[in-house]
């Protein structure tokens, strides 16, 4: 472990002078800081944390970071999977949490901007006054930031109809390595001035500049009936395959989730409710918008021809209990132990085999891979359970092997999670030497001096 | 004018060589595929055209020309308004039109892929029988190319509620400066592995690499009743307002175009069909969705309180009337003379205010600027008439007044139609300086030698 720096460092001076009562430099605490809800952390004790309270603060952090080299690695609520928010020995953490203020909600552009901080559930409390929404809608979205939300893409259950965190930002201020603050984006639906920084921040992790505000793009807020059904499925690959075909046959569900056997068997157990009784799959199906009902009547037809048993949600409130247990996936594999969540995603029509494949994996390697699926678009959730901090290399050993599957089928490592520490050593494997190299020179554009977020993203 | 280069160029012979019947050297062929609909070319005549049939003919003119340091102009069906695609001495045209094939159509992942040169309504010809759409809609989509939607980010008249071309493209093939192939973004839905190139590729007007293949992101094809009516107004700004009110309301329109009454004068002119009797200014608005009925009658209320007469269209076939005369607005202005055709966008509460300063810039410059706008989405055309080539320096006067105008209000220079060569002279004023600086260290990321579109978006 890399000694704890002096307590006399420089830094740390200049933080306390800087941004008096914004710094921590108290152990427990900046352990407290150092990890996210992946379990991993940096390497030893951060230097300090800076809990920022404005722009400037922000500003002043880079500054004194690009003064003594020093890297700063940015959070929200550090509720990331994928370890980009862990930090360590030397490392400023540097806190958005406190910059959680909704400062304009503008009805007539259908836009809110808003500080970094601010709890994703919270702005829509904040929105539904106006009749207005933020698609984006993480698993997370009552404990994670925006910001956070921004600096990852996230995705979550909507994304197949509502598009991903990409599609709802329309700008951002961006507070640069050595402390400039940039505008990038348009407060206008449309605009194409140069090169399209705004996308290029979102999802970046953290490495290419520290988001600080952000424009909103909204949607008027969903009314009328939202049926949800749930089907029992006699096999996951059933299941798959009758998802796949609900796309295939032109439906566009607002969401579609499916849950395997040991996810179903993880969540009785935690919540005493047994969602698929007598099944070994579960998938949950809801429609929203003017044609819901007729939608969910077609949809009920397609699952039932692949050997679904159903069960209509009675009213909204049972709706809502179905959904609040898909949410209780993760708390309920997390009683189980510590885990590794992988995030890889195939091409829609390539579900059922991405299962099957799974399958195959837990018997070749005697491990069981609880998997869920936002199966609208692709996107599985294959999940380990360990005892201890570390992951035993069998488990990534099988977990390589998931990734392998995904890319040989044309599709990715990590659908919404990032890359973060957990999939680095596999980005060259997607992108492939020449974009790897081009986007090392991106981050060199952006951080020259390598200050921000070291050693997420690319292997150092 | 830039002298002719010598006909035994060492490029020439090399392109001769590598492309044998692809590459024309014929002045008056040439001269041809040096302009686009803005009317704007380079200065002299091009060293060559090359009529690109692979993806491995686009990259022995990459290869070729970076041996020799020799700028690449790359073009689709050459309809862009903004002088992306004007090319001139010494520079090598690089057309995709040739490359026009529907690669795959998938619907079980609901996407296509195709080369860059296929017409839009080309490819919706096939999407067509498979209940399938690819949603951007240029009112140039009849005889412009998808490479070009891409490479300029095209918007068209149902952004406001289908998006633009960014939101409907998964992952792109592109040919680097120096012929490396390569491939970003994902099959999937989702995919957050490293920086999003494909955002960064999209609207980059051919300066950062040469998209040669595009995986399309489709929706299912629109069903059911498309209810369109044209409301006649006795004042622009009556016009503006009320579809304003419509945004507010939370209705979301498929299409809502604005005309003024210079622009209806130019298409009466022209067809013989004058859309607003007695008015100043008419909207043409169109619902589809299930809901499509309900929200026609909810927006006409809207309109009608904003002094609006209604006529709604009695069938799909006096529909697509309406909407065959708007998108003749240009060809109808082209008639009065040489255009310069303006992009504007403003925060949509904003347009009524826009039209009015549009009227004041017209009564101080003596000029008439028939004005068309996206009004779902704020985006402006205002335009220029004169005569000859040349924009005469009152007109850009009056324009960069207009640009003004639109960056005060927190709008932009180019909605979409993009840079080009016609407005890098303003993009300072709207990036400013910190980001025109990070945009051109990413341009030499791409294209260290400089050789692709060389003095497009920025000015050399």
């Amino acid at each position: 472990m890399t000694p704890l720096p002096a307590v006399d460092s420089p830094v740390i001076a200049e933080l306390h002078a800087a941004l008096p009562g914004r710094v921590t430099t108290d152990p427990s605490g900046l352990v407290a800081l150092s990890t996210d809800k992946s379990g991993h952390r940096g390497e030893g004790v951060p230097l300090a944390a800076v809990h920022a309270q404005s722009v400037e603060d922000v500003q002043q952090v880079c500054q004194i970071a690009s003064a003594h080299r020093t890297p700063v690695v940015t959070r929200g609520a550090g509720t990331g999977l994928s370890g980009g928010a862990t930090a360590g020995a030397g490392e400023i953490v540097l806190s958005l949490e406190r910059m959680d203020q909704v400062l304009e909600i503008s009805e007539g552009n259908r836009l809110a901007v808003v500080q970094a901080g601010v709890i994703n559930g919270r702005l829509d409390e904040h929105l539904a006054p106006h009749g207005l929404w933020w698609s984006p809608d993480p698993a997370s979205k009552d404990i994670s930031t925006v910001g956070g939300n921004i600096a990852m893409n996230a995705g979550g259950l909507l994304c197949a109809k509502y598009g991903v965190t990409r599609e709802s930002v329309l700008a951002l201020k961006v507070v640069l390595a050595d402390g400039r603050l940039l505008e990038v984006g348009h407060r206008t639906v449309k605009g194409v001035t140069g090169y399209d920084l705004t996308a290029l921040m979102i999802g970046s992790e953290g490495t290419l500049g520290i988001i600080v505000e952000a424009t909103l793009a909204l949607r008027p807020a969903v009314t009328g009936d939202t049926p949800t059904l749930g089907a029992v499925f006699p096999s996951i690959v059933d299941a798959a395959a009758a998802a796949a075909e609900v796309v295939r046959a032109g439906h566009v569900p607002a969401a579609m989730e499916l849950l395997d056997r040991p996810c179903l068997d993880a969540i009785a157990a935690h919540t005493g409710k047994e969602l698929a009784p007598g099944g070994q799959a579960y998938l949950l199906l809801q429609h929203d918008g003017a044609a819901a009902l007729e939608e969910i009547a077609s949809t009920a037809e397609i699952l039932a021809r692949h050997r679904a048993q159903l069960t209509h949600a009675t009213d909204q409130a049972d709706s809502e209990r179905l959904f609040a247990l898909r949410r209780l996936m993760f708390p309920s594999l997390q009683a189980l132990g510590s885990l590794l969540i992988e995030d890889v995603a195939v091409p829609r029509d390539r579900l059922a085999e991405a299962f099957a494949e799974i399958r195959r994996i837990e018997e070749e390697f005697g491990l069981s891979i609880p998997t869920a699926a936002h199966a609208g678009d692709g996107n599985l959730h294959p999940t380990f359970t360990f005892t201890g901090e570390i992951v035993p290399p069998q488990i990534w050993e099988a977990a390589g092997r998931i990734f392998e599957m995904a890319l040989a089928m044309g599709g990715t490592l990590t659908g919404e999670h990032g890359v973060g520490l957990l999939k680095r050593r596999w980005l060259a494997d997607e992108l492939g030497a020449d974009q790897m190299d081009l986007q090392q020179q991106i981050k060199a554009v952006f951080d020259p001096a390598g200050i921000l977020n070291p050693g997420k993203i690319f292997t150092p």
